[in-house]
C-alpha cells in the first residue's frame, strides 16, 4: 500500500444527506477521491484568485478523468467579496456553459469560497450537487461539517444563505503547506474550541501537541482535523438546523463577533476574535461558578500558545462596555433583544445562558486593553 | 355557522414539512386563518404595487391580532422584476427592521410575488417561515403546491431558487373578483391541464362547468381550485424534488416555453402559452398513437372555450420548425441536449418521452400560423 495515499474518514450521518469527510495526503489530484460521485457531462471548479493558481490545474486534471467538460470560475479573494456580485459570477458561468442540473460544483478554497460555492449549488436550478475541498485549516475543521452556506448583506454577515450538504469533503492536508502562519493560528482557535465544549481528552491532546501543530506535522494535523470534525458532526447530527444544541459550537463567538464588527471586519481574523472570545467566555463561566480559575488559566495559555490574542481591544474609549453590549445585542443569535452566551458548565460541557449585563461588564473590564493591537 | 366563513382544506403530506391549503371566502382578514402559526414578534407582508393597495391593509389588520410588528414591502409588478434587485428589497426591509429568524413572511400576490417571497424566506438567515396568500387563479392552482421558489437570471427563467415549503396556503376566492379576464383564462389553462394527465372525471367536470368558471361562480371556482391542488399534491407527494413523475405537470410547457421565449416574455401570458402548448402536445400524443382524434378535438375546444389561443405563432418565417426545436433544446428540462416531451399515454395518464425531431416538426407545421396574434 502506498502510504502517501492513505486517508481517514469521518462520516456525517444525516440520513439521505449523509456524506464522508476524507482527511489525507494528495487527495486533490487522486481520481480515487472522485469514485462514487454522480456522473455528469460537466463539472465546475469554484475557487478564488489566490488559491486557483496553486491547485486548480491539478484538480482539473483529476476531474477530467470523470467529467467531459470542466469549467473554472475564479472569484475575487476575501470576506468583502462574499456578496451577490461574486455569487452571480458563478451563475453566469453555469448558464453561459449551459450547465444542467446534474453539473457537480467543486469548492476549492477557504471558508468564503466554500460558503459561496455551497450557496450557489443550493440555488442553481434549485439545487445541484457539490463537493467541498477546503484548503485552510479553519475551513477543514469548521465549514466541513454543518452544511451552512451564505453570502453577506451590507447590513449583516451571513444573512442570506441555506443549509445545504455537500456530497463529500476532501481535506487534503498538503494544501495547508501554503497557508500563512497567521491563518494557521486562526484555524487552531476552532480546534481548541472543541475541547472545552465537548471533550477534555482532546483538549489535553491539543495542549500536548501545540508545538507539532504549529510546525504543521502531518500526523498531528490529521488527528486535529479528524477529531474536530467528529465532535462537530456529533453536535450537528443532533441538531441539523440549529434549534438548540448546535449553538454550543458558538463558544467564544458572541464576544468574537463583537470584536470583529467593532474593529471593522478584516482587522482581526475570525479565528483571532474567537480565540480571544473563548478566553472571555471562560471568564464568564468562572464568574457564574461553573469552572475554576485553573481552567481559565489553561485555556488562556493554550490560546496564547497558538499565537492568538488573549487581550480584547477597547472598542469605545468613552463607553467600552456599552459598545460591546450593543454589538452583541444585534448578533443574530440574539432573539428579541436578549443576549445569550455559550458558557462552560464544567470542562468538556457547554450550554446557552442569558447572563446579566453587569456580570458581562465585569468580564469586559477585566479582558480589554487599549494597548491591544493585533495588526 | 356563518356560511361565508366556511372553507375546504387540502393537506399536502410531506412529513415534517406538511401543510394545509385552505380554500374559501374572506380568509384574508379572518384571524382564524392564522391560528396555529408560530408566534413571533414580527411579520412581513411581501406584495406588489398592484395587489398591495387592494388587500394589504386588510391582511395587516388581521396580522396585528397576532404579531406586534407588521411590516410591508411592495415590489414592482411583473415577471421582468423577478430578479435579484427585487429580492434584495425584501432582505433590506428584514434587516432594516431587525427581523430575527422567527419572523413570518406572508406572500400576498400572484406567482411572481409568491416565488420571490418564498425564495427570500428560504434564504433569510438560512430559512424563516412563510405563508402563501395567492391572489390569482394561476397561483392558487399551481404555485400553492410544490414548494418551488425562484428568481430569473438574464440568461434563464427560474434558474436561481430553492425547494421550500410554506407553513400554510390561504386561497381566498374573493380576491379573484379583481382579476383581469385575460389572467383568469390563463389560470384556467393550468386547471384544464390536470384532467388529461391524471383525472378524466375532472376533465369532464371542467368541460361541463367552463361557463360557470368564466363567470367566476364561487362554487365552481372553489371546486376547480381544490381538485387542481389535490391532483398536484398527489403528484408532488410522490416526487418532491422533481426527479421523475413530477415532470408530467409540465404537460404543454415545453411547447409553451418555446412560445414565451420566442415571442419575448410578456407577449403571451404563461397560461396562454401553456394552453396552446397542450393542444400541440395532444397532437404529438396522437401522432404517437396514444390518443384518438376525438380526444385532441375535445381538448382543443376546451382550451378555446376558456378564452385561450389554440393556434401557435410562427417564430421564424425562414425556419420555424428549426427555431422551435432550438428553443426547446435550451429549456432546462432538456438533459445533455435531448428534448423530452410530456405526452398523454391515454386520456388521464401522462409520461415523459423523447420524440424524433421530424414528428415534432409535423406537429409544428400543423399548429403554427403567421396570422396568430394574441395581443
Amino acid at each position: 500500500m502506498d502510504a502517501t495515499r492513505t486517508h481517514s474518514t469521518v462520516t456525517i450521518d444525516l440520513g439521505d444527506r449523509s456524506y464522508d469527510i476524507r482527511i489525507g495526503h494528495r487527495l486533490l489530484d487522486d481520481p480515487a477521491s472522485l469514485e462514487g460521485l454522480p456522473t455528469s457531462t460537466s463539472a465546475l471548479i469554484v475557487s478564488n484568485v489566490t488559491v486557483a493558481p496553486l491547485y486548480a490545474a491539478r484538480l482539473k486534471t483529476a476531474l477530467l478523468t470523470r467529467y467531459q467538460h470542466v469549467h473554472l470560475v475564479e472569484l475575487p479573494d476575501g470576506e468583502v467579496h462574499k456578496d451577490w456580485a461574486s455569487l452571480n459570477l458563478i451563475f453566469d458561468v453555469l448558464l453561459q456553459q449551459a450547465c444542467d442540473r446534474k453539473t457537480v460544483l467543486f469548492a476549492l478554497g477557504g471558508g468564503v469560497v466554500g460558503d459561496m460555492a455551497g450557496f450557489a449549488a443550493a440555488c442553481y436550478m434549485r439545487g445541484v450537487p457539490f463537493v467541498q475541498i477546503p484548503t485552510t485549516l479553519l475551513a477543514q475543521v469548521d465549514s466541513s461539517v454543518g452544511g451552512k452556506t451564505a453570502i453577506n448583506h451590507p447590513l449583516g454577515k451571513n444573512m442570506i444563505g441555506a443549509f445545504y450538504q455537500p456530497l463529500r469533503v476532501l481535506c487534503d492536508i498538503d494544501t495547508l503547506a501554503t497557508l500563512p502562519q497567521r491563518e494557521l493560528s486562526a484555524g487552531l482557535a476552532e480546534v481548541i474550541k472543541y475541547g472545552p465544549i465537548a471533550d477534555m481528552g482532546f483538549f489535553n491532546w491539543v495542549e500536548a501537541n501545540m508545538p507539532a501543530l504549529l510546525d504543521r506535522s502531518p500526523q498531528a494535523m490529521a488527528h486535529a482535523i479528524q477529531r474536530s470534525c467528529e465532535i462537530k458532526a456529533h453536535v450537528v447530527g443532533h441538531d441539523e438546523r440549529e434549534s438548540g444544541l448546535r449553538a454550543i459550537l458558538n463558544f467564544g463567538h458572541t464576544f468574537g463577533h463583537a470584536i470583529e464588527a467593532g474593529l471593522g471586519y478584516g482587522q482581526w481574523l475570525h479565528g483571532e476574535a474567537v480565540g480571544c472570545g473563548m478566553v472571555m467566555a471562560a471568564r464568564l463561566s468562572y464568574a457564574l461558578g461553573c469552572v475554576d480559575a485553573h481552567f481559565v488559566q489553561r485555556l488562556t495559555e493554550l490560546v496564547q500558545a497558538a499565537g492568538l490574542p488573549v487581550v480584547a481591544p477597547v472598542l469605545d474609549e468613552q463607553d467600552n462596555v456599552g459598545r460591546y453590549l450593543q454589538l452583541m445585542q444585534v448578533d443574530k443569535k440574539a432573539e428579541a433583544g436578549a443576549i445569550r452566551f455559550v458558557v462552560i458548565n464544567a470542562p468538556g460541557s457547554a450550554d446557552m445562558r442569558s447572563v446579566p449585563d453587569d456580570m458581562v461588564g465585569e468580564v469586559l473590564r477585566a479582558s480589554c486593553s487599549s494597548d491591544e493591537k493585533r495588526v
